[in-house]
């Protein structure tokens, strides 16, 4: 099994590597898939021109990073609420999870490609909006992981530094959740208010882009490649299934709204395949005794297998870039386990060069329009209590009165 | 309270009294929202024409309707599996609840309006065919009801009666739930095996619409109508929650398609909006004490409320006409209650002559394409184990080998 996986992850890496510097940009973006916008802001650039601040949860580039990474992640009050003794038991589990976690990065290459990933597709986004929006140039990339190096913090210190005036944090979760988007929001909020309470830096948020067409046309590409692996008999009977992180019901019924952002992804990418192969939204990565939404990814294969049903195409459809749920997950609990030849993954999107133009694009068109954040990022979820995500909420929409 | 009701179910029925009847089709219908083709059939019509055969669950027309309606929905195991017993427990639950949904029925004005609203869309949805698509020509309406009269059966029975030779079965649910479109397949499946053995009736089904320009465009175009109550500086500022009916997470967990479809008529729906107001998708009508999908529609109002969150649209998004969920759930019980002025309900689809001709433009277009189903009926739930899913969908389909 070892032997496999560095042959899979360069296979991974180097799908698109002579045309990694296109700047060519999709004339056909469809405007009205865009986000409404909000009160009109400057979006004129500060002496030192525009910050573009990739937000994602990061990975260890490293084993040895493993239990810091963990350490932060279950301290984390947004992504897993654990009370009031939230200090205490986050570390312990940190610490009891540390030895499993340590030993899948090692089997997976010795760490997450994540911010190898993150800091290319910032750079080249960054070179693709030079050209696109000139007036906002130069745009400087930035990566602001939660839970490892680029840590938030050095960041947002490494922006005053460089003397950023006006900056877009860009969430690198197509669709808004609470306990990610949300969590890197309160964050930065918190942040700000701590290294910068005179607010010399001026920030827009793009929070969410669930149906941007770049997206939705790179995961098609992506699926369509990998139809084309299986024999052309074969192809029209392949079940697509759409793998997202799950939530715990807990978040779910709260009112967040990551699920149904997910689903409009999935129906936009199947729109763009002509509904031409059936399909299930499934939910991935469930940890812990308390319920999550489902169905779940590994069951569904389990049970499909059983009956029969032995041709399944797995689609990461809420993360971006490759990272412990696709290659460990995926690839190796659900794909090389079933010992199915049938059972395939779609590539990741990394960095083919239509995602990266679909990056530049998103940004771009948010700086076009001048708002601060979309209309859903004001609105709190029905049952949120957290004074936190009040705040954060009114500070990047610069909106009050709506809860 | 009583005396509010009677003008209020007037204005619904009689908001578009003097467009009824027209039969003009928007010409921007867009055909990359339909769903895919499957196996070409011929849509050639027999001698008698094409019978559209609206398929719904049904209400009681009158209050002594009630206990029979009851009686026959929880003896429904694809709607309410109860296990082995569903026969001794189905109608003792239907008997303990009869008392109160009886009086429910008698608010409203003495019964659900889905009957009338249901044979007036098919009537109108046939005209509008007839011109649209003549070779199928004449196309007869028909309702067919899972719970209430006009009950499947009958409606069945009368089409051999009528000589009926090719028949759309459409479903009037435009999201896909095993618990409603699948029940409804499952009982005309069992019919067509019992009175049609020879199979001198030619199916075809419409199994799924959620995202057809019509239905999204009528559905936004209720949302406006309503928003322009508000005075015109608090419009931006209403949340709107788009409520659909909940699923058990048994359900859901078993891989039901229903949430994810819902999803997208919202974002849809969203897109035409131009993401103006901030949203949420909720679900309503939970019963009894196994979990179900949330957020609830009552528990958010309740908390939006308390938060100060006060201009709220509740917006029907998975039931196409009034009844007694919209009429008694959300008009009494959520927005009566709430005592809330700025809490209000856009308008069911019902008889709008928009949705109409979006009924006729569906039909249509599946008529024209020959398919027997969408690709996503041929494909049953990962974890179901139901035997009649699986026959019903191979009946309908016309294939075999996909699980």
């Amino acid at each position: 099994m070892a032997a496999r996986i560095p042959l899979k992850q360069l296979s991974r890496k180097t799908v698109f590597p002579n045309t990694f510097f296109s700047s060519r940009l999709p004339s056909s973006f469809a405007p009205t898939r865009t986000l409404a916008t909000v009160t009109p802001s400057s979006s004129s650039p500060g002496p030192n021109g525009t910050a573009i601040v990739l937000l994602n949860m990061g990975g260890p580039s490293t084993v040895p990073e493993v239990q810091d990474f963990l350490s932060r992640l279950f301290a984390d009050a947004d992504l897993i609420p654990l009370g009031r003794l939230q200090k205490y038991i986050g570390p312990l589990i940190a610490r009891r999870r540390t030895p499993k976690i340590e030993k899948q990065y090692s089997v997976i290459g010795g760490g997450s490609p994540i911010r190898r990933w993150s800091e290319y597709q910032a750079e080249e986004t960054c070179k693709v909006l030079d050209k696109l929006h000139p007036s906002t140039a130069p745009h400087k990339p930035y990566v602001a992981f939660r839970y490892a190096a680029p840590l938030t913090e050095d960041t947002f210190l490494k922006m005053q530094k460089d003397g950023v005036k006006r900056a877009v944090a860009f969430t690198q979760y197509p669709q808004y959740s609470c306990s990610t988007t949300g969590s890197s929001l309160n964050e930065l909020w918190r942040l700000a208010k701590k290294h910068d309470p005179e607010g010399k830096i001026e920030w827009s948020v793009i929070d969410r882009w669930p149906t941007h067409k770049g997206l939705v046309d790179t995961v098609a590409k992506h699926v369509e490649a990998s139809l084309d692996s299986y024999p052309k008999e074969d192809r029209e009977k392949v079940v697509l299934l759409f793998s997202a992180h799950s939530l715990p019901m807990s978040v779910v019924n709260r009112g967040d709204s990551y699920p149904a952002e997910v689903a409009a992804t999935v129906y936009a990418v199947m729109q763009r395949l002509g509904f031409k192969n059936p399909y299930r939204l499934v939910w991935q990565s469930q940890v812990g005794p308390s319920p999550w939404l489902g169905a779940q990814t590994s069951n569904t294969v389990e049970h499909y297998v059983k009956k029969g049903q032995t041709k399944l195409l797995l689609i990461p459809i809420a993360f971006t870039s490759d990272h412990i749920e696709t290659l460990h997950e995926l690839d190796l609990e659900i794909i090389a386990e079933s010992k199915q030849p049938g059972i395939k993954r779609a590539e990741s999107l990394n960095g083919d060069p239509m995602f990266i133009e679909a990056l530049a694009d998103i940004a771009h068109k948010h700086l076009q329009s001048g708002i601060k954040a979309s209309r859903q990022l004001e609105l709190r979820c029905p049952m949120c209590v957290s004074e936190r995500c009040r705040e954060q909420k009114q500070f990047f929409s610069g909106r009050e009165g709506l809860e």
